[in-house]
């Protein structure tokens, strides 16, 4: 298996883009392309993720269309959709492909674009994401997923609204240091204790938003790296499921496939948790940023809410989480999120982030989750 | 790289099935399981292919939900969708991750549920595998694409409606053979030539149904064959790309991708496409499977029509076509008609294709094309 290494990464802005997903998609990578410095005819292989194309944009079929616009005619190219893991999907399927000598130069790119339609549409086809027949179609979607898991979390392990807010402010204040990402407003506690209930304990400023936007990252093995500037590598790669259901789950206060994915991860990368630099977690709700640490294992089971609260995830804090402002801030453009994710470990581990950089920044991991984890993808980026 | 083997397949009858996705997505992956005689829990990865889950069936993400279903509920999976392409890919994807180490036993699935949506519906987001802002909008579909295919190579070779009827016959009654095909009545050729047209110079029997249907496939390593029966080798993969778009191209007469596609498939197997036993061509539409059979190679321009006629392709023929019935006959099931030629590859390789038998098939390609060829699959498969 070859060493793979990111050498090429593009985002457009997060927000809402009066563009197509196959334009945002080709924005993202050309972005990437120029970054790495290559032509469109130097990439065999495209790995494309996108969710809502078919309910949203009436647009399937769309990684040959998008590698067209690129001027790669005739490579091979998949769309691949796992919910909101969509991009950490595509991504670990290129990085499979580069490792296991199917491609040289891969492109992946997750995109995005769901602003148009109207809200309830948007939870409505979102709900699709969880086991629809059962879930969906009982009136239930994610904030009502994560509202569950919100007060079974505090009900054993004694979160407040007040240690969630925390994780609020944090990665809005984050976002403001982030130029590309949808929100660029600070929040106080207050208002988010303030905003009005979505779903019970979850308030407004607990949810992230639903965004347009894209990203893309180019990788190539080992023996190429020498013709470019910066390349990370990818150390590891972990991948794994849980029920889709939550009446199939056993602990609504975890989510196992996180706790799987980030052990295979840290394994294949020789890394343990304890080493790690920085994340950027799967907070679509702040909820959802207290689970993820606690199941990569940053901290123990009812210690995350309590240590954000006491400032140890801010950037300047002992474990920076979500510099790029996270989903809450940055942004979610569903299918986009995942590959956005690595392409904030790229920048960071560059030394490249600007105003939001983490100091001595070495390995960074990245966690995308669709769903309430029905699938957790996990890699971890090293500049060493 | 590793050799690759199927070693267990499964599918489902094709046709009207009142049953969702995710049900007749287990039901063939259960069958392939007890074809290979392995647990569930022997399952290290999934790659399911499903084209409609979101527009028509509100169920994205469909992979976890389906491996739990099955009883795996935390390996890794993702869900692929390249239009009608989409089987072809998620083979491939299952063969790449074998090939490259990152999974032991790979289950490929593709499933499709179509039949409750009404006509009109179908063939509307059928049409958004093409270039939807260009195609569909204009209100061409794809009887409508492939009609313009069809009429340019009459044009340009001669080809006749007479010699297209002739492959709805032979591979009608092919599907007679198949007690898993949508359709198994005789055609006559007057038949053919007088149900009613559909896009002129196409006619009803020209083509190919919407089916729902599901097929699976075991993928294992070369190390792990000696405990299985009948291993069948995957002795080429080869994917590209056309421009999705009909208006981006220079010659309607061929799908530059299925030429790429062969070539490599063939270039990695080390075989001539004239030592080929047989092959499981995407004959969507009668003139689909004329341009397939010149692209690959299997005859010159202008010669597989006639060709056809003259029964070189039937079951007795020097080159079967399409002894399942192809998607004309058997049917068209969108993501799972690329996993099903597989199985049929499979069937006929091991010699169990019962009354449709290819008489000493050693190797067998199957060609599975998304939109007009915007996406191009190609696999080879021996028993040597």
């Amino acid at each position: 298996m070859r060493n793979v290494y990111c050498v090429g990464v593009g985002i457009t802005k997060y927000g809402n883009l009066e563009s197509s997903a196959p334009e945002l998609a080709s924005s993202a990578a050309v972005e990437a392309l120029t970054d790495a410095n290559i032509n469109p005819g130097d990439v065999d292989g495209m790995f494309l993720a996108n969710c809502q194309g078919a309910y949203g944009g009436t647009q399937l079929h769309m990684s040959p269309l998008v590698a067209t616009d690129l001027g790669m005619p005739n490579i091979p190219s998949v769309r691949v959709e796992n919910a909101c893991a969509s991009g950490g999907c595509a991504f670990r399927l290129g990085y499979m492909s580069v490792a296991g000598g199917f491609n040289d130069v891969a492109l992946v790119v997750g995109t995005e674009s769901v602003s148009a339609m109207p809200t309830a549409r948007s939870t409505e086809t979102f709900a699709f994401g969880g086991d629809s027949e059962y879930e969906a179609k009982s009136g239930i979607s994610f904030p009502g997923f994560y509202a569950l898991m919100a007060r079974a979390h505090m009900e054993k392990h004694g979160t407040t609204r007040e240690q969630l807010a925390a994780i609020a402010v944090k990665n809005h204040l984050n976002g403001t240091r982030n130029p590309k990402a949808h929100f660029r407003k600070e929040l106080d506690k207050q208002r988010v204790l303030n905003s009005f209930i979505v779903t019970d304990p979850l308030s407004l400023f607990d949810c992230s938003p639903f965004s347009d936007g894209a990203a893309a990252v180019l990788l190539v093995p080992e023996n190429m790296i020498g013709r470019f500037e910066n390349p990370i590598r990818v150390a590891g790669s972990g991948q794994a499921s849980t029920p889709n259901a939550l009446h199939d789950r056993q602990d609504l206060t975890t989510i196992t496939g996180t706790s799987v994915a980030a052990e295979k991860a840290c394994r294949q990368a020789e890394v343990k948790v304890k080493d790690l630099s920085f994340a950027e977690v799967h907070d679509c709700f702040t909820i959802a940023e207290v689970i993820a640490l606690e199941d990569i294992g940053v901290y123990k089971k009812g210690q995350a809410a309590l240590a954000s609260e006491a400032g140890e995830t801010a950037i300047e804090g002992i474990f920076p989480v979500n510099p790029s402002g996270g989903l809450k801030a940055k942004g979610h453009p569903v299918a986009a999120t995942g590959v956005g994710q690595i392409v904030e470990l790229v920048e960071q581990l560059r030394n490249q982030a600007g105003d939001r950089q983490v100091k001595n920044a070495k390995t960074g991991l990245a966690h995308n989750v669709g769903a309430t984890g029905a699938t957790v993808v996990v890699h971890i980026l090293s500049n060493e």
